[in-house]
C-alpha cells in the first residue's frame, strides 16, 4: 500500500477499502505521510465524495486515533450534543443543565475554535474561576453526581482529525460533506457518549449555507451514528439570523442565565425546546417530543434548570454569584448604538456580518493563538419581523478598543435590511432525524 | 489576493487571471505558497482542467521563474526537438546529427530524468570523456561552429516547473494535460529556440495512453508556443513496442551510429526522416515533408550525418574512436538470452515490461540519485510481425549482475505473445500537426 496509489484511486472516483483508509490515518499522524500527500487527497474526495462505508471507515480512525473516553462507569444512556455552529449559538449553555435536571448525565467535552465568538469553552471562562481543564477522573464524577460537566477539548481527541482539520483549513477542503461529518462523528464517538443530539444550522451565519446539505450531512452523520451502535438524532435549524440577541462571549452568558430564568429570547428558547426534547428522548426519559417539551418548560419555570447550571458552576469552580446577577460579569469600557436611518420593518439581520463585526469587537479569534476580549460583542435590539422608526436603536456594541469599534460599526450597520410590509416570519426549525428517518417542518 | 482562495476559485471551475498564475508560481518558488496548499491547488486544475489562456499564463509564468537562454547571436533560425519519451526512443541522438549536417542549428538541452533507461543525457556518457556541463558560452560557440550542441538541464532552466514537477510526481497529479503542455513548454521556450518539433508517444510504454489524450495535449502545446511566437510541429507516434531493437544506454548509443551508418533499424529510421522533416521544415530548409524526407535520406547514404556525429562528440569531448568501433563502448560482463517456446507470429512486445526490465537490469533509475549501469539493457531480437520458431532468440539481455538478470528475464520473457496468423503491420506514425492543423495518418 502507498500514499500516491490511494491518492490515484480516490482521484479516479474508486472506493477506498477500510485498511487503506487506516493506512491513510496512521501513516499520516506519524508523519509518514507528507501533507502535501493528504491534502492532495483531501481535494481528490472533496471532488469524488465518499461513500458511506468509506466514511464510516475515515471516522472510525480518526475516533481511534487517539483516546476514546470510557464513561461505561456512569449507568444511565449518555447523551452528548453537538452544534455546527453560529452566530450567537449558545444553546449547549442552557441545554446541558435543562437535560441534566431531568435525569439524563450529559457529558460535554467542548472546543474553543475560531470564529466570530469564542466556543463554548471560551464562553464559560466569562464566569470568574471557571475551570474546563479537569482531569477525566473528575469529568466523570460530576457527570455522575450532577449529571453533566463540560470540559475542554485539549484532550488528545482524534488527534488525527485535529491534524487534517488543520490541513483543511488552508487548503481549501473544508466544505466537503464526508470530511465534515467524519470530523464531527470522530470526536463524538471519541468523546464516550452513547447517543448524540446533533443540531446543524443552515443559512447565512452558518457554514453550510442551504437546506439540502444539510439534510446529506445530516443523513450522512445519523448513518455513521448508527453503525456505531449510538442513537443519533439530528435537528436542523435556520441561522440566516443570529440566535438570541447577544452575540459575544460575557453577553451571551448573560442571555442563557435569563433564558434559564424563564425569560426570553423566543427563539432561543424554541431551539432549546426542540433540541432538549430530543435530548430527553435520547436518554430513554421520554418517548415523545411534546412530552419533552412539556418536561423541559417546567423545569424553566420551577427553576430546576437555573439551579442545575448553578451546581455545574459550582462544580467547575466557577462564581455562582455572577448567575445570581450577571451584572458581576465581565463589561466592556465602552458601548456604542446602532441607529435605524428607515422606517418600515427589519426584513434581515445578516448573521455572517454581525458575526464578522463581533470577531472585529475581540470577541473571536481569527488565528489559533489569538486572545478573545470575553466582554466585547453585539446585543440586537431588533430582529427579523418587528417594526422599526429612524433613530430607533438597531443594536449596542460593547467594545474595549475605539479602532475596533469604528471598523465593526458599519458592518453591524449593513446587516440589517429595512422593508415597507412586514416580512413572512422565518421559519427557525427546518427539519430533523429520529428513529423514523427524515421529517421536513418547513 | 491568497492562495486558498485561488485553491476555492479553481476548485468551483472559475478560470485563473494572469495576475493569480503569476502570484501562485512566484509565491510558490519563494516559499510563501506551502507544498501542501500547491498540490490542493494541482488536484483541483486535474479535476477542472484549465483554458488556453491558463495554460499559456502557466507556461510563461514558469519560463520566466529561471534564466531564459538568449540564442539571439546565433543567426539562423534555431530548431529544438522533443519527445514525451518512451522505451528505446534514442531519436534524439540522430535527429541532432542529421539536421544539423543540412545546416539548421539544433541547441539541445536534455535531462537525466527516470525511467526504463537513463535521459539523452545518460546516453550519451557511454561515450568515454563526452562532456554535458558545458557552460552556455560554449554550448552556444559550438551550434555557430557545427550547428548542434548537447547540454544537460542542470541549468537554472524553469525552476518553478522542477519544483511543480516533482511535487505532483508525489501527489498523484502528473497526468494533467494542462500541467504536462506547461512543464514541457516552460522548459522549451527557457531554452530559447526559435521553433519547436514535439513528438509525442503514445501506448503501452509511453506516458499518454489514448490518442485522444495525445492529440489533446498537442493542440495544447501548439497553441502554447504559437501565442510565444514559435513555429511549433506535434508528430504523435505509438510506443506499443520499443523503438528500435536496443534497450540500454550504451546499447542505444551502438543501435544509433547503426542508423548513421545508414543502417537499421527501420522503424527508427521512418520517425527519424518524418519528425527529421519537419525540423527542416520549422528551420526554414525545406517546405515539404517529402524533400525533407530525401533530405535526410542523403545524409545517411553520404556519411554527412555520421560525420556531423563525430563532430559533435568530438566537440564535447568525447572519443571518435568509439564511434568508428562501437565494440569499444561500455560492455556488459553477462549477456543471457531469452528464448521462444512457441510457434507463429510475434503479436506484441510490450514496452512497458521490456522497459521494466530495463530499469531493474541497471538501465534507468527509479530514485533521482540512482547510479546507472551504461552498459546493462537489452536487445531485442524480435519484433512485431516476425515469424518465430521454438528456440529462437526473442531478445538478449545485457546485465552486470546476476541477480537482476533473475528479476528481469521472466518480465522480459512475459513481454512477448505469440499468435498463430499474422498479425496486421501496428502503423508507427499516427498523427501530426503542422502550419494546417491536424492531420491523421491513420
Amino acid at each position: 500500500m502507498n500514499i500516491i496509489e490511494i491518492i490515484e484511486k480516490k482521484k479516479h472516483n474508486n472506493k477506498l477499502s477500510t485498511e487503506e483508509i487506516i493506512f491513510v490515518v496512521e501513516n499520516y499522524l506519524n508523519g509518514k505521510i507528507a501533507d502535501y500527500q493528504m491534502s492532495a487527497l483531501l481535494m481528490a474526495i472533496w471532488f469524488n465524495g465518499m461513500d458511506n462505508n468509506e466514511i464510516y471507515d475515515l471516522t472510525i480512525s480518526m475516533a481511534k486515533s487517539g483516546k476514546i473516553i470510557d464513561l461505561s462507569s456512569i449507568s444511565e444512556k449518555k447523551v452528548d450534543k453537538h452544534s455546527t455552529g453560529g452566530v450567537g449559538d449558545k444553546t449547549s449553555l442552557i441545554l446541558l443543565p435543562m437535560v441534566a435536571s431531568l435525569g439524563v448525565p450529559v457529558p460535554k467535552i467542548s472546543g474553543r475554535g475560531l470564529g466570530h465568538t469564542g466556543g463554548t469553552i471560551d464562553k464559560l471562562e466569562s464566569i470568574t474561576g471557571f475551570q474546563t481543564d479537569l482531569t477525566i477522573e473528575n469529568f466523570i464524577k460530576n457527570v455522575k453526581k450532577i449529571k453533566a460537566s463540560i470540559i475542554s477539548a485539549n484532550i488528545n481527541l482524534a488527534p488525527a482529525d485535529k491534524h487534517i482539520y488543520s490541513l483543511r483549513d488552508v487548503t481549501g477542503t473544508i466544505d466537503s460533506i464526508p470530511l465534515i461529518a467524519s470530523s464531527i462523528m470522530s470526536k463524538k464517538i471519541a468523546g464516550g457518549a452513547d447517543a448524540f443530539v446533533l443540531n446543524i444550522t443552515v443559512g447565512r451565519g452558518a457554514f453550510i449555507k442551504n437546506i439540502s446539505n444539510a439534510i446529506l450531512l445530516a443523513e450522512t452523520m445519523v448513518d455513521i451514528g448508527r453503525k456505531n451502535q449510538k442513537d443519533t438524532y439530528v435537528v436542523i435549524s435556520s441561522m440566516n439570523q443570529p440566535l438570541g440577541f447577544a452575540v459575544g462571549n460575557s453577553l451571551e452568558v448573560q442571555e442563557v442565565i435569563s433564558l434559564l430564568n424563564n425569560k426570553g429570547p423566543d427563539d432561543l428558547k424554541e431551539i432549546c425546546l426542540f433540541i432538549g426534547a430530543y435530548m430527553l428522548i435520547a436518554g430513554n426519559v421520554t418517548r415523545n417530543v411534546e412530552d419533552g417539551i412539556n418536561m423541559l418548560k417546567e423545569v424553566l419555570e420551577n427553576g430546576k434548570a437555573l439551579n442545575k447550571f448553578k451546581q455545574i458552576v459550582k462544580s467547575q469552580n466557577g462564581d455562582i454569584a455572577q448567575i445570581d446577577k450577571p451584572d458581576l460579569l465581565p463589561k466592556s469600557k465602552y458601548q456604542g448604538e446602532i441607529y435605524s436611518e428607515q422606517k418600515g420593518f427589519i426584513d434581515k439581520v445578516d448573521a455572517l456580518l454581525i458575526g464578522d463585526a463581533s470577531r472585529i469587537l475581540g470577541a473571536g479569534r481569527e488565528a489559533k493563538d489569538d486572545a478573545i476580549d470575553l466582554s466585547a460583542g453585539i446585543v440586537l435590539k431588533k430582529k427579523i419581523g418587528q417594526k422599526v422608526n429612524p433613530k430607533d436603536i438597531l443594536a449596542t456594541l460593547h467594545y474595549n478598543d475605539e479602532k475596533k469599534y469604528f471598523l465593526a460599526k458599519d458592518i453591524v450597520k449593513n446587516a440589517f435590511h429595512v422593508i415597507d410590509k412586514k416580512p413572512k416570519k422565518e421559519p427557525l426549525l427546518l427539519s430533523y432525524i429520529d428513529e423514523h428517518g427524515l421529517k421536513k417542518l418547513q
